[in-house]
């Protein structure tokens, strides 16, 4: 995050177009020895690798040829056409052929040079130096220290990693070069296809939310892949993601390197949201399907670019033996599918046509001497069940089994469906043996496994990202499309101006007073402006004002220690519950300030809260803490011990939709007893989604809250609301 | 299970060598026909295939010659030397082949032929004769239905799948020939080596135990991995598994096929033990490792068979990228790793050798330019830190990396280790690039793997098998070996032969007058005689009698409705307590009563338990099941919603030891109540154990016992024991 400035450029697609389809390449430091980059990159870009089509011009002060072309000694001299640079020279000469490039009307850069940024400060100040030539010319740079580009359309190839990637229509974006180089070999070996493929290394200039808008805009690119390290574009990312995922499946990869900004904190919502809940949340929230190993990005991409979207998670499984069958279906519930059972239409269907042992529902199961024949007309029959949403195909190489003559039979039926078509994956156990089938799933977009359990979950994620968007188009439709991340304040909601107003000049006040932690007395109005339910109360500083207090409020009341210097009152017995009347109240405020004195002798005590009483209810907490990048998380928990020994909790940016909050309620297994568990009676589930709708809008409203702990929340019997009994809320 | 009698024969080892090293195999159906199964197995035994180098004979009643070998048209023609039969033949001929067979003196049988026990009541019938023929000659029969046997060592292949398999020192026995089939194509591919793989189909004669058994004691199988669908082997499987376990690594993969035998039950611990827990609990339990997905299978047995245990389980990662050292590290803690750091001392030899910029510890990260020398120092100086336990070597080809000499540093530096060796592992990342590399990698042994987390996957087997082997080493070593699995009523233990024998005529009794429930108050005195703390009871059938009853026991009483009819007594009222005196007890009386008699007019009411009042305490449940095949199985759990929502619970085959034991009570999350959670006094954790013991004794001694719920078992404060309050047990 050295001094960074790409976001004072818009970062327009235009000005990215250049990397994908110049109109000619200049290569500074080609060179004719094999060992070297800049040799990898020419032979990349030329016939021998990726086949540009445009005019190449290697640049080399030496002079000469290169791979049969004129290489020019200065890029001043290079002829028109020249959109492109890519540079493999030394670090320290780097800023200065980019000043060179500039001048010359060069429109974009791919640095592919280390030396940079990832060395210490001297590569940084390097780094900022050759940005900032760059934008004198209004040029863009993709790197440092990345591989670079390959767009396979074009053709288009600026690494150095040996191969090209076949033509399909996966995007990759890394933000690892090695992984990416190792990546292009891998997946050339696999026969699956890209349509583009980003090494972005240091993103001094265009980073990971430039490109990820470029992708989701890319009309040759149905799936966009993601390997992250850390978020370069901060906040932009978030809105960016969203609308990437409204456009097209979005699978990521992160790994954890990322310590988020915020401290060591003492709120039970920051500890447990650890430096990833806030990434997670975004992409439960947003459909983007987060997986968690690199084959799974790839096995799932695969899937999402090739076949349509089912549309329920009833998948059959037709195979010609039983025992992956059962590998497969047991790793159904995992992946969330349900084994889908055949009608009694489709098994009278099938019955003449299969063996008399065949198994008919279930995994249908055709056995070992299944031909060709046997796959299409079963395939078939199944894929037009209505009990059917897909099929996972499964072929064991067996006695007599042809494995290409199976696949064959496989994409016929599987392409000659009525639409809407049902998507079908296939797994082809074994090596050598089904490589032809391999190759034959491919040209015709089925996906291939080699395993079961990579088919299956590959199919998984074809139904979470089908679920996602079924979700988004059915009842919902309007809740969700109104979620476009808004600013904040800019929100239609029913928090009056005034509330919000009131909130923000209460919190005005206090950070100008040098207050950092705010105590249940001070949140209370806050929570009142935003709707959220709390018992009456108030501060008493003597025993007469206890007794007045309570006598207002009403007895039974609850009295509480208020102090910033004790930060958990109950374990200095700093609550007392269901005072009777005034005499207890006058007591009780005594015992409470000698414990508090007792406790901690140089503890400012700023006196006692009097809170109306409230019965019963089940404890719940809704917290907030601030992600640098993702901005307000809200956590929902069941009290106590759930929270703390289950970490039985769900997250969800803020601000979150009713939706959200009901789907938070699913993700939390204590959960469950509020509907009621063991004969209790439901509690009210509705005023508590409520409540963290609201809890997501005041954080959302006021970024000076950096952490918000309601807890607990007592969640009462339906029809009696919820009660936020306690709440501590620290500022910026 | 369709008439198997296998167990009338001792399963003796010297009955199973001819299948594996025979003296003369004959190929009854072998065939001239390329197309024809009895070609391919022939082929496979000749040099084209595995190459057995003993006698071949083929028959077939055509005569001439197959292969160039004479082929005989009866098997009673082939001369001596014969030991082997291998048929593939139509199954209505294979009866009296098999009889044929046995008469001209043969020893082994390999039936590949299927249209057995899978086809229905005529072919169990079929096969059930054949073995009824083989008994009779004292023959030994491997099938039918299943693909055979492969012994690389001898060599000898009796399969028809092309290709034969590497030699190695995996062991892998299948019950699905399917699988089997194309795990020896895809291994092939792999370059992953096996001692013996065996496809056993409906393992008519001998099963999975019996191989398992052979296998335990097989000096050229160091790991063995099995593929389960369903155990053939009754009973005496456990046993089995225990001792292969204690003698090698054994790494199961099963799936859900198998229905559990026993039927819909009405307890918490029936229902939480579904198909499954029992063969999990046998694998926590023996150190066998169970695994879901079939690459994982022969990941982790690749890893076993070639690299040492570690001594712990952290774990260094030297790499050349950071990107793919990122994704193994956040693999680590799912697999039970932690990452080491180098000790100052290491970082101090690596500085001078490596990049300046390269990462010392955490991941060592020799950056992308590292060379063989590099990986070769750096590793040599990771493997001698005393913070490491294990090293994960990372390569990602880049520029000028060559892949097979960094592997050839990594092997130098792996084998010239002084003893104890460390376990090396090599992620090789990249596909045509690395093909070489990861051919040297087994060839020395060390396991190559193409992403990060399969790498660590494997890593996480090791340490599991390691950590398990530690344990039963330690001090608990003396306890562990006692836990060899005894028959009923052999355990030594401090339950006398009295409290048994007492026992067990109540539960004869209660057979013979036909009683398949008991109650509370019934399995009283059975706990009891186990040293199980129960509250002073006793049963009243008047009012009367439950005030003397009360009065006699000390006031306060909890009164519960005992009824045969009223298996959940709280949701009909059925418990009141703290009864204070006479009149309470009395009126307590007729109230449950009369709310038995409202809730089912037709129930027979016992009448009313009487039982001293326990307060406080955190509620647990410790119940009972049985398994058709792995018998009884403890499960423990926390009380209330923990069990019922959360399935929070865990299970053990019984009998089970102190440490089984307190490993359930760490498998329990809500067990972290007991320590003394939010300030409350730690349970008594040691009472709470010795009763899960305890209850397994009773179990196991008894298996008449079909289910038993404790349930609630009240955990008082540490020193003050538990005490089971209520209980529920169910005859066979």
């Amino acid at each position: 995050m050295t001094g960074r400035a790409a976001s004072d450029l818009p970062p327009t697609h235009a000005s990215l177009a250049p990397f994908f389809a110049p109109n000619g390449v200049a290569v500074i430091g080609a060179s004719r020895d094999p060992d070297k980059l800049g040799y990898g990159v020419m032979r990349n870009l030329t016939e021998a690798g990726g086949g540009y089509r445009g005019p190449i011009y290697p640049v080399n002060p030496k002079g000469g040829e290169v791979l049969g072309l004129r290489c020019y000694t200065d890029i001043a001299d290079v002829p028109d056409p020249v959109e492109l640079a890519i540079l493999i020279i030394p670090a320290a000469l780097v800023p200065d052929a980019i000043e060179r490039c500039g001048r010359r009307g060069l429109k974009a850069a791919v640095v592919i040079s280390g030396g940079f940024r990832e060395i210490g400060p001297a590569g940084a100040a390097r780094e900022r130096d050759m940005v900032a030539r760059a934008r004198r010319y209004g040029m863009r740079i993709i790197g440092p220290n990345g591989i670079g580009v390959i767009d396979t359309a074009t053709p288009l190839n600026t690494t150095f990693v040996p191969g090209m990637p076949r033509p399909g229509h996966i995007a990759f974006v890394s933000q690892s070069g090695a992984l990416c180089g190792s990546i292009i070999d891998w997946t050339i070996g696999m026969s699956i296809g890209f349509s583009r493929l980003l090494s972005i290394g240091n993103e001094a200039d265009i980073n990971e939310t430039d490109l990820l808008s470029f992708l989701a805009a890319d009309a040759n690119s149905r799936v966009i892949a993601l390997y992250l390290e850390d978020i370069m574009g901060g906040p932009a990312f978030v809105p960016t993601l969203q609308e990437a995922a409204m456009t097209k499946p979005v699978l990521v990869l992160k790994t954890g390197r990322t310590v988020s900004g915020q401290v060591a904190t003492a709120s039970h919502t920051g500890a447990l949201a650890g430096v990833h809940a806030a990434f997670r949340a975004a992409c439960r929230q947003f459909g983007v399907i987060e997986v968690e190993r690199v084959q799974t990005l790839f096995n799932g991409a695969l899937a999402l670019a090739y076949q349509p979207l089912p549309a329920g998670n009833r998948i059959a499984i037709l195979t010609n033996a039983g025992g992956p069958a059962a590998v497969a279906a047991d790793a159904f519930e995992a992946a969330g599918l349900r084994l889908a059972r055949t009608g009694p239409q489709t098994q009278a269907a099938l019955r003449p046509h299969l063996h008399p042992d065949a198994q008919l529902s279930g995994p249908v199961d055709m056995l070992g001497g299944a031909e060709a024949t046997h796959y299409r007309l079963a395939l078939e029959a199944v894929l037009a069940d209505p009990n059917v949403d897909g099929v996972l195909t499964i072929l064991v190489p067996q006695v007599l089994t042809k494995p290409l003559a199976i696949v064959e039979a496989i994409v016929a039926a599987a392409c000659g469906q009525q639409p809407p078509a049902k998507p079908v994956l296939a797994c082809l156990m074994g090596k050598a043996s089904v490589e032809a089938a391999h190759a034959a799933a491919h040209a015709a977009e089925i996906p291939p496994y080699t395993f079961p359990e990579d088919a299956v979950e590959a199919f998984g994620i074809l139904c979470r990202r089908a679920s996602w968007q079924i979700g988004r188009l059915a009842d919902r439709e309007t809740e969700k499309r109104a979620r476009r991340w808004p600013a904040a304040g800019e929100m239609a909601d029913d928090v009056g101006a005034m509330g919000r107003r009131d909130v923000r000049d209460a919190l005005q006040r206090a950070r100008a007073a040098g207050r950092r932690m705010l105590d249940a007395v001070e949140v209370r109005p806050l929570l009142a402006a935003y709707d959220i339910p709390t018992p009456a109360d108030a501060l008493a500083i003597t025993a007469d004002e206890a007794a007045a207090h309570a006598a207002r409020i009403g007895f039974p009341v609850a009295m509480k220690l208020i102090s910033p210097d004790i930060t958990h009152k109950t374990e200095v017995g700093g609550v007392l519950l269901d005072i009777a009347d005034e005499t207890a109240a006058r007591r009780a405020f005594e015992t409470l300030m000698a414990r508090g004195r007792a406790a901690h002798p140089d503890a400012l005590l700023r006196g006692v809260q009097i809170q109306k009483m409230v019965r019963g209810g089940q404890e719940a907490i809704v917290g907030v803490t601030r992600d640098r990048v993702f901005g307000p998380l809200v956590m929902f928990g069941l009290g106590g011990i759930y929270v703390e020994l289950l970490a039985d909790v769900s997250f969800r940016l803020a601000p979150l939709t009713t939706a959200d909050a009901w789907e938070m309620l699913g993700e939390v297994r204590a959960a469950r007893l509020l509907a009621g568990a063991r004969g209790a009676r439901p509690a009210d589930r509705a005023a508590l989604v409520d409540v963290i709708v609201r809890v997501g809008r005041l954080a959302a409203d006021h970024p000076e809250i950096v952490e918000l702990d309601v807890n607990p929340l007592l969640v009462l019997p339906e029809g009696e609301g919820v009660m936020a009994v306690d709440a501590r809320l620290v500022l910026a």
